[in-house]
């Protein structure tokens, strides 16, 4: 196993579970769709969905010209992105031994603004892609002013962490006696059948990037996790 | 629709998406396992997956009494409390216009140590119960010790907005008459068939609350999501 980049990146709560090789962080980045992003503003800390894409060792970003947090991260504040990958429920025996299984990664650092022009097509190419590869050929590509109105931001992956839990439940020795049953229910976000726009023309089918995409993915079936009665309030 | 409750929740960029209402908010929490938590040590931002549950007008987390973070959160320093759904990829007709469908609620404040026995007691219940409805009654509750090492952190819902995109792509009047498919790929968070610890006793079937949730959730067809290729490094 790698070791910890910094003292600030190791994992100190149940560290067994740290990793902190490159391909375990690359894989995790890659299929997080959307990562945390804190930074703090007159003290206050602020955390804001993103949409990531990761090219080599760095993970980027994009925005509004306008996004106040845009402008904040291109000063170059310090800054962490976290990602989250929820596998599964993790049901033991005891209340206390509950838990979720799940991949994490914590990239420490400061946000700096992609002034190059290539490694700014290179990132948007890659949003777009990440969101369905293949995608970026089928479509208009961005316009002048378009790339004008967006800021592409990246972080790298110098002090960076992965924590994951994985597995089933560990439970006090006395407590598997008890008859209840105990194990893991998986969670994975699923996709469901493609809804057309309501203005595509007559006659557009899917393109091949999102039949390909639907159909590596197998059963389009959704079965929604409301995970707690969210109708109180 | 209902005010910002301080300016810095307002919503700036696309504040038609802002939403400040208490029932949409306690929805969205309520949906959420996970929330991203954002505090600030020396200067640097960290944030830090937590499962939350909601009571009333309190969002709960927990951790264990060695935890760095929840050492810091509970000296009282400001913090934000940050969960994202994701319910879909927007695929419009150019590069630029493709987005996201998601629901995402901000929590800004102080995170405080809930102190009381009645405030702890509830929330342990509910974290159990945000896992798995009925779950709490089914496992052995707390003992001495367990609570002894658990700190429970709160959060009032006073300074919280929601951010909501739904819908169809919205592309330039002038990329509709381009032929390429458009719309909207929904995802959701799905659960697969449970799978019993390697120690279950034998003949303990799923119990209530297991088999009455996936009921409820209809089909248990599991159909991840790679979202880019995680193979590459």
């Amino acid at each position: 196993m790698a070791q910890a980049p910094s003292s600030r990146t190791r994992i100190r709560r149940v560290p067994k579970r740290g990793l902190y090789d490159r391909a375990t962080i690359a894989a995790i980045l890659d299929e997080s769709l959307v990562a945390h992003v804190g930074f703090s503003v007159d003290e206050q800390p602020y955390v804001i969905p993103m949409l990531i894409a990761r090219l080599g060792d760095r993970v980027y970003m994009h925005g509004s010209t306008a996004s106040r947090m845009v402008r904040k991260l291109s000063a170059g504040v310090p800054a962490c992105l976290t990602t989250t990958l929820v596998d599964g429920l993790v049901l033991a025996r005891s209340a206390f031994h509950h838990s979720m299984n799940y991949r994490s990664v914590v990239v420490l650092g400061t946000a700096t603004l992609v002034e190059g022009a290539d490694e700014r097509a290179d990132a948007l190419e890659a949003f777009t892609e990440k969101l369905l590869p293949g995608r970026w050929d089928e479509v208009r590509q961005p316009n002048a002013q378009e790339l004008k109105g967006t800021r592409v931001l990246t972080m790298e992956l110098t002090e960076a962490s992965a924590k994951v839990r994985e597995g089933g439940p560990v439970d006090d020795e006395g407590d598997y006696a008890f008859d209840v049953w105990a194990g893991v229910v998986p969670l994975a976000l699923t996709a469901g059948a493609p809804i057309p726009d309501a203005r595509l023309r007559a006659g557009v089918e899917p393109s091949a990037a999102v039949t390909g995409w639907a159909a590596a993915r197998g059963d389009q079936t959704i079965c929604s996790v409301r995970s707690a009665d969210s109708s109180a309030s």
